[in-house]
């Protein structure tokens, strides 16, 4: 229980005394700065509809956003018949967007503008095990190397928004209890940051949360109302959306799948229950059925694949073996598409989603995994709640985590919550 | 698939011209309404708080709303120290506001007015089976019944809201293929009831849905976030609430939990499917344990219950058998509630609730029922996501249909979306 062991001494860093690129906006301003972010141009008479403001209270906000350099004239628009009006956009030289995305064993950065128009796209392995400091001191050293090369240091930075491989208490922007994250258990992570990177806001989520955010603003959730993105890797998680934006629940755990129960007598989860659906289906026990096949000599299409590459055996490999007809592949595969789809079909049946979308390192094997997971879907699921579900690879599988990065820290720029954080010092 | 069985005629009834007690409201308008609804009484101060508007748009939002006669004068707040602000609230005697909440075997019937204040109060036992028509009329007649005996023949009627017992296509307000409501299917329920109250704005959902909406806005989900609202009856069903507002899914059938797969082998549920939860623990199950009990001679004391109710056991009596210490009917409540409890508990995982609250007629069961559902839950839910729920029954267990369907109506009215709803002649 976190709440018992909380008891460290917190303090309020107060960002708004120092984020001196960063303006408070009222609600109104943040209103009209979202819309605005989403249709990337709109009028005066857009806003006025969109809003329902006044054309003097659009105008008011327009005239203080272009006052604080965040929102600039962008052409005008082609109305047919009416006159044509000035169109307005974010001000995409106002500054730079850092994003994050940690995995257990990879870290993907990237830079944008402030229109999201990306400026530098990196990725890298890493070992999560390494600790908060290390990689965090890695992150920073990166994204200031390519600002020094590229003479950007001139450039504010916004927002820096970063992912996680482990449960985020949300509010508090620190990581509780993350089984794969060892040191990194309520690490003061935005406080850290923070020292490096005094001028921006600073958001940190977990890394499914902002996969499934990058989907919804640039990949196959756009437009999208309600979603559930899953994520199947060593360990299996889900991201929700509800009316398009990030649904976190209560105390920010929502979407904790990899943890249902789908064998009440199935093996031992290290979360200590028997069952769990990562441990009877994700990529660790896929890995190990496959290894398993090889040195039984049942596989010799895994055996192949298995000596080409230094005795290890990857998604991608049994993907390629099932699609030569290696029969122990397929089933390995359907095993864990039926208990998976199983799952999301009671989901299915719970949240009705209009799109499913299935994403992480297993997902590489490709469409027999999907298909599979389609077929437990709709076999369990009741008509009315899939007739107009789509169930879909992730569209953006390779930077829906710095997309949804980026798309996190702008969330927060752009919104008019207070610019605290509370940070709780070791 | 209802999509290729939905080629009736199509027509749109726009309510905003004959709605003559019912003005359109400005989303400004609809905000303060909805503030004032909230709180009950606010001043011009308070509500330029709350909703950022300038002090001279809130002025003009009160006195639209008093010259609509939705909003009056109600006394004057106590401000320590400051000046003394006269406070507004909703006009309890601009109109009636109707609820009806239709269920398999009963009627519950409501008349309030505008400020939520129970005018009248009405139940009966019905068959859902006699069809739309009889059922509709009958629900018309207590009303008109009631309010010419009561003289309020000339209060207009401003809203009707409906709960039904089968899936609602919340968006078309009719019922699709529902399991036990023969001769429902599709018929046009908002048309039928605007015949005979034309004046009434009429909105139409699913009964958990309803019962979820009445407790949060009356009953233990007041001031919880996100809940999920479980009816266990002969079938079991569930509300969610998303923000404080009933999440009804893409296509308005989310919370149908009664057919999540929780024994692969188990009975034919009418469904089609194997084992799903309401056939495996809703009451009918529970029931059929119980009277097998007694065929078997295995309870006497189930057997008294059954001597003194006419061969029948009910949900109550069963309850009162396990206080008596009858371990057959403790046994047959903790199979239901563990296998309850282990779908809830993945729900839990996904959705990260707040609150679980357990209600319908099986709950009248008591604390056993409670206490097992409870216990499976936390057995196999994630810490993070069981530290602060509350796992409690309904608190207004035999009106939070009522309540919701009159809050239902009450929404809609306040809201400022349009006045029209699509119908679907047969």
């Amino acid at each position: 229980m976190i709440t018992t062991s909380l008891d460290h001494q917190t303090k309020t860093v107060d960002f708004s005394r120092s984020l001196k690129h960063v303006p408070h906006f009222s609600k109104a301003e943040s209103l009209v700065l979202n819309l605005i972010r989403k249709e990337q141009a709109l009028s005066r008479m857009d806003l006025v509809e969109l809003t329902d403001f006044s054309r003097s209270k659009v105008s008011g906000c327009i005239n203080s956003l272009q006052n604080k350099e965040f929102v600039i004239e962008r052409g005008v628009s082609n109305n047919t018949g009416g006159r044509r009006s000035v169109l307005f956009s974010l001000n995409g030289d106002k500054g730079l967007l850092f994003g994050a995305d940690i995995g257990a064993t990879s870290l993907d950065l990237i830079i944008t503008d402030l229109n999201g128009m990306q400026l530098w796209r990196y990725a890298e392995s890493i070992t999560i095990k390494d600790g908060p400091i290390k990689t965090l001191d890695r992150i920073n050293n990166l994204f200031e190397t390519h600002l020094d090369e590229e003479g950007l240091t001139n450039k504010p930075i916004l927002a820096f928004g970063v992912g996680v491989p482990g449960p985020v208490d949300f509010k508090r922007g620190m990581v509780v209890s993350p089984p794969i994250m060892p040191g990194w258990d309520r690490f003061p992570i935005i406080e850290y940051l923070h020292k490096r990177f005094p001028d921006a806001i600073i958001a940190v989520d977990n890394d499914v949360n902002i996969m499934a955010l990058g989907e919804t603003v640039q990949g196959n959730g756009v437009g999208e109302e309600n979603i559930i993105f899953v994520k199947i890797g060593t360990g299996i998680g889900a991201g929700i959306t509800c009316e398009g934006k990030i649904y976190r629940g209560t105390c920010g755990c929502a979407g904790d799948i990899g943890h249902i129960c789908v064998d009440k007598a199935g093996p031992l989860c290290p979360c200590g229950n028997l069952g769990c659906l990562e441990v009877v289906a994700g990529g660790a026990a896929i890995a190990e059925k496959a290894m398993q096949a090889v040195l039984d000599g049942k596989s010799s299409i895994l055996k192949k694949y298995y000596d080409e590459n230094n005795q290890i055996i990857t998604a991608i490999d049994i993907g390629n073996a099932a699609k030569e007809g290696d029969e122990i592949s397929i089933e390995i595969i359907r095993e864990s598409g039926e208990l998976i789809g199983s799952v999301l079909a009671s989901l299915v049946n719970f949240y009705n989603p209009s799109m499913v979308v299935i994403a992480g390192g297993v997902s590489k094997i490709g469409n027999i995994l999907l298909s599979s997971i389609r077929q437990s879907i709709l076999r369990r699921s009741l008509p009315l709640a899939t007739k107009d579900l789509k169930i879909v690879f992730s569209k953006i599988p390779d930077d829906a985590g710095v997309f949804g990065a980026v798309n996190l820290g702008l969330d927060l720029l752009l919104s008019n919550e207070m610019r605290k954080s509370k940070i709780f010092s070791q």
